[in-house]
């Protein structure tokens, strides 16, 4: 992996996680941020799954992005004259990219569009595969855009004037290919009206809101507050918060959301101080199959990311953390889902279902 | 102030926040805590209020005791050969020592304490007040020792055997003279019942939790578990604890407890998942001139404790941060109040009324 100093065009208007670099994958390494830029440089499907895994790269869609551009350099990699051999190959390489990070439901869905190309295309050789697979990814890519600006123009309908937005983890263009779900609508809605104030939560043990979504709205010059997690409580009590807005990882068909460990106590303390409580999310971060968030596998971390900071010690040596990266917000908390096709209400089961037919038709 | 390095006394079991080394005032610098040991050497009251404003000594109870060696400090330096002469710098330094933190009850109550010798010693001459402020500052001192294990015997009782308890902030002998109030309760436990669990959270900005009271509980052997504060909700919806303890700064005559910011939250949860909560805390906390928490003063502190940690930014410079110390929690929403005269329970107005009447006439 490279370590291009200075500012590429990664990092040009708008921000951008991850793009092609010729034929490679340029990943900006979100760990740094905003102390400092580093770009990784990946020619091979590994080094993308390990910028994954290691959260160079975070954010269910970009995860998701990220997951499909790695099959894509993976598929054109692959060692093989026969196309079933690459076929055997390429379906190892894809239950391998798909198990890296397991709570986020748009990496399993990237993962599974780019296999339907191979399945779809039964008569093709190597060489075209790995063509289709990079157009497939190329995609997912730019449909991340368009969705965003979708959810963008819809969620800003239900933000009211001059609102003070509770937001939390990073939701903007570093967790998106576009400029983000539910950071999308702050800035959908901020173009709109230039007095909306966010408070981003700092969102620990990795710090989203403070390293990513600060950088992002400072960015944008949208005014905003942080706040450390444990203050959210205390400024709703004191009516500063007119919205909570969130993204999310993985829904549920009956509308339980899977996000950020954290977000279940943002929605308790919306529903108590009667907040109206939002999700953004695209299509692809809805997983059908589950019916409800028991069937969610939360993906638990390295304990280190809690006891450790920039490399220092917190806790005193030897002590045991819990390091859920996720959590699960009961559907009944949920005022509604943004979608890409519209604001899904309760009973959310039900939309939800709607809306997947609306898609799948469309 | 002097830097002195190595293990001194004031280490040795059990831990210590702050105690005389012959005239000067040794505290326990707890910001540099548990990376490193370091004591601050005060000679003078102004060294002693430098301590307390930058949080090398914390805990509502410990900056009481704190406060109160301060005036025994500052008694002895006061040039003045006419009692009145000193008795009018003294009353000076009693509001500069008062004001330094100023939601916590027990400094204000300290610095009373010691006033009062002041006031009720009318004929004494200034080397004599200065004695008996000493006296007065060592008897609060060793008062506290008292209560901790007055409130550590009363709310042993009411902890369930092999209980998860979920604690705030510190509340241990970095917090108190003794061996704590919430903290202090969870020592009693565990030494009738080892199977005891804590849940400590980490306690963002200054990470109390992570830094202290993990200190502490790995010091005692008590096995815990850190998390990140965000995680609470998520633990208590997975019905993994029993018990929520915390320490409070000041409480209002009608039960509201002015407490570390993040309390109110865990409130909320405790709440919602019918979980008990409680709060421990030494008379001397109990401010009985408030009627409720909207007279109670929250400190804001420097946003800084946000977005830098351990000299570094976390945050883009710039970055606006809240960072209110504390926060108030509803009496409707606690359980009972564990002191050292009973544990208080509904309606905790009447409650607090007739505890303070049993200890004054006492």
């Amino acid at each position: 992996m490279a370590d291009l100093r200075g500012r590429p065009d990664i990092l040009q208007e708008p921000l951008r996680a991850i793009c092609w670099d010729g034929d490679a994958v340029a990943i900006l390494d979100q760990r740094l941020l905003p102390e400092r830029i580093r770009i990784i440089r990946c020619t091979t499907a590994a080094q993308v799954v390990q910028a994954i895994k290691q959260m160079a790269i975070r954010g269910a869609p970009a995860v998701g992005i990220a997951g499909a551009m790695a099959l894509a350099l993976g598929a054109r990699c692959i060692q093989a004259t026969h196309a079933q051999t690459f076929r055997r190959k390429f379906h190892h390489l894809c239950r391998q990219v798909k198990s890296v990070r397991p709570t986020g439901n748009n990496l399993s869905w990237a993962v599974e569009k780019i296999h339907a190309v191979v399945v779809e295309n039964a008569d093709a050789d190597a060489r075209d595969l790995s063509v289709l697979i990079r157009q497939m990814a190329d995609a997912i890519l730019s449909n991340d855009v368009r969705v965003n600006n979708a959810i963008g123009a819809l969620g800003a309908k239900i933000v009211p004037q001059r609102a003070r937005i509770l937001t939390y983890c990073n939701t903007g263009s570093l967790a998106t290919a576009g400029y983000g779900t539910a950071l999308g609508i702050i800035r959908a809605a901020h173009a709109l009206d230039p007095e909306i104030h966010v408070f981003a939560c700092e969102t620990r043990p990795f710090l989203q809101g403070a390293r990513l979504t600060a950088y992002e709205l400072k960015h944008d010059r949208i005014p905003f507050t942080l706040i450390t997690d444990n203050a959210a409580g205390c400024l709703m009590r004191q009516g500063k918060v007119d919205l909570v807005l969130v993204g999310a990882d993985r829904i549920a068909a009956n509308g339980d959301v899977a996000n950020k460990i954290g977000t279940y106590t943002l929605a308790i303390l919306a529903h108590t101080h009667n907040v109206p409580f939002y999700v953004a999310a695209p299509r692809s971060t809805i997983d059908p199959s589950v019916s409800d968030g028991h069937g969610i596998q939360i993906e638990e971390r390295d304990p280190k990311e809690i006891t450790h900071i920039m490399g220092r010690a917190l806790a005193p040596a030897g002590t045991a953390a819990w390091n859920p990266a996720f959590d699960i917000t009961p559907y009944q908390y949920i005022t509604g889902i943004v979608t890409e096709v519209g604001v899904l209400r309760k009973p959310l089961r039900r939309a939800i279902r709607k809306a997947l037919e609306t898609l799948e038709s469309s």
